[in-house]
């Protein structure tokens, strides 16, 4: 058995989607790198009932760990710290050395904004240095310290309180995972093993067919946690599994090479974004875009990595049609004869980026994002692409689903997935 | 009393972090709209137990309705129907009509991906088409129906069992809350009021000395329900509360005004994507960018709104220094002198961008996103803005927080915080 852990999001801004957690989604990866196997995920909202509710539910559950994020700014609020030390029963008392070295902190917080009212901030400092007797302190990397706090008796789970800012929980999670309250809390884990392989252009319901194929060829698929999934267009299989069952995952990875080995694209985890990125640099090539209904969103994709100003030299946003011409090279007389959205056009957008920015490789996107803007020829969703090099190119038409949102965003992964092809040598025609 | 609800999220890719989930948010915003309390959501793998865990968890908290999302593909992981059935104490029966109807679809299917599987879709199809008995059944958008499964006595909660893809789930939603089910298991609530306040340009800090004021002033903030959080630089302040408490909020609104009216941008709601967008249109002038670390990330989310190409044009993805030169006209001398990371830089860059693409409107940005790239002049998170306009300019450089996704980020809405001063007449200078 491995150690057991939830996670407490809180924060009626979370709750209430006005923002997104990005939190939840990074413990879990860091718990999962741990061996820790996570139970579930609450999202609560700023009202201490909830929170209290929330552990209790997951101490019930026999959980070893639960990690809390969010509810330790300075507003009233935010009372995450509290409840924890409640829940643990131990009572809060004022860390002055803490409380003195928060100050510090906020003190290059008022060179920046005068006017702040010093009364105000000494409350906030000392609100924040609160800390629940026995609990471990770590030090803060914006104004509010982590906390993890240690059951009273052996019976209960310990409790990880981090701050909400990703910035801010990311390296005090790294601290947190060194201290000795938190090693006793995951003492005695299994490892997991964990693989994933990534598909592009085939739909969901055939890796239901794969699973039975897998167990007609004798894999025992229960000693597997298999999930598959569809993300920005992409079928992913992740596959967890005790050292023990190494032979029958390998014999599940088998069925799926032999049934999709066409469209079988990443078996180490690496997204296609990765790929781009490490064929344009062993290929010592550039790129340039040149994108109407994307709007600049490829773009902000291949340079989402760092380093990236190694391979991108930059692009063309070619919203209108005039754009297209001025900026582009687009002929306006093809644009008149076949329209803006078309393969002739996505070819002439690629040729235009690559020869603009002197490229190696060149991309154009134009399409119909919706919502409107579709017809019968060409409906919402219809995307032109085209990616060219010196040594040929590859063209495609395609109707993508979903609303504004999802046929940009696929657009670009369809884009990189061409792009991909194109750097291993693909080509269409003679 | 409102009625009260809770979200189970299904799907170990998104209790994993794999997927971002979009649901839970768009749920909790839908069920504010008919005046339902959310008490949590809670995520959860696709482990039968986990599911039923989770039914169990929120139905002991006395919620009159359960929204769960995902679980309803076609593969042998794909459980929450089952659960949900047994859960509510009703056996699962073949619906034939829905059985044929699903298949129509997946004929469309079949065309597509001539090459599948004809026994692996029978199947599929017949496991979707499995409906508990008593529950109405919501017509699928894509494969999966819903169902609306009410209790088999009256002191449980309803169950709402949606599909996972954002684009199935949401007509889903409004197709659920018109049955006769949803109303009856919703019965008998209140209606809340709610009001957001946007600022920008301050710490969130601050706003805990509001409250302090407001209370000093007389408002009674515990009739008030009071969020505070920082989203994309901005400051957000919402406000729920029962129509008695009208005088109360009022009062809050008043102290929030009289200290905060410089940076308090939007009282109604509205982003400054909206505003920006709002304000080109009104004045019918058009905008171009010129972005260097963003790399198409502004242009992305001006476009990101249907109907932006009445006033986005395009723009240019200058992300080396040649197509600094070469596309935005920078004189390479301004560059070698004073570096692309600069105010002066990011003026040619507005200036550019205006006049390469015939705008009214030009904005440059140009900075060090990280994480290399800093030195002690110019800290990772350096960033240069200038928006530009026949009547004049904006000018800024910042420093902003957190790694290179968060700077990109926060970049495009500082951009977008000067786009609006700008249109609303605001200039440098004498």
């Amino acid at each position: 058995m491995s150690a057991r852990a939830g996670i407490v999001v809180t924060g009626t801004e979370v709750l209430t989607g006005r923002v997104v957690d990005r939190n939840g989604p990074w413990l879990a990866d860091r718990l999962r790198d741990l061996g820790v196997d996570l139970a579930h995920n609450v999202i609560v909202g700023d009202r201490p009932e909830d929170v209290r509710a929330a552990l209790g539910w997951l101490a019930s559950h026999g959980v070893d760990l639960i990690v809390t994020s969010g509810g330790l700014g300075p507003t009233e609020d935010d009372l995450t710290a509290a409840v924890v030390a409640e829940f643990q029963g131990r009572p809060m008392a004022l860390d002055e050395a803490l409380e003195a070295r928060i100050w510090k902190v906020l003190e290059g917080l008022r060179a920046r904004w005068p006017d702040l009212d010093e009364e105000a901030i000494r409350r906030s400092n000392r609100k924040q240095a609160m800390v629940p007797d026995g609990a471990t302190v770590l030090e803060p990397v914006g104004t509010a310290p982590g906390l993890v706090v240690p059951p009273r008796d052996g019976s209960a789970p310990t409790v990880l309180v981090l701050p909400g800012p990703p910035r801010e929980l990311q390296p005090m999670w790294r601290a947190a995972v060194e201290t000795e309250a938190f090693g006793r809390a995951i003492a005695g884990r299994t490892t997991y093993r964990q693989h994933m392989l990534r598909m592009f252009g085939i739909p969901e319901s055939e890796i239901a067919e794969t699973l039975v194929r897998a167990r007609d060829a004798g894999a025992d698929l229960d000693a597997l946690e298999i999930t598959t999934c569809l993300r920005r267009g992409e079928v992913e299989v992740v596959t967890r599994y005790e050292p023990e069952a190494q032979a029958e995952y390998d014999r599940f990875e088998a069925v799926v090479r032999e049934r999709h080995g066409d469209t079988l694209f990443s078996d180490d985890g690496s997204s296609v974004d990765e790929q781009v990125a490490r064929l344009l640099r062993s290929s010592g090539r550039t790129i340039a875009v040149a994108e109407s209904c994307t709007g600049g969103l490829l773009g902000g994709r291949l340079t989402e990595l760092a380093g990236s100003s190694e391979y991108v030299l930059g692009g063309l946003i070619v919203y209108s049609d005039e754009a297209k011409v001025a900026l582009a090279g687009v002929d306006a007389r093809l644009i008149a004869r076949v329209g803006a959205v078309s393969t002739e056009v996505a070819e002439a957008l690629a040729d235009g980026a690559r020869s603009r920015l002197g490229a190696d490789v060149g991309v154009g996107i134009t399409g119909i994002a919706g919502p409107g803007g579709g017809t019968e020829d060409k409906p919402v969703g219809t995307v032109c692409f085209s990616v060219s090099s010196a040594e040929g190119r590859l063209t495609r038409r395609a109707v993508l689903p979903g609303g504004r949102f999802d046929v940009r965003d696929r657009s670009t992964t369809v884009a990189l997935h061409l792009v991909r092809r194109l750097l291993l040598g693909e080509h269409d025609g003679p």
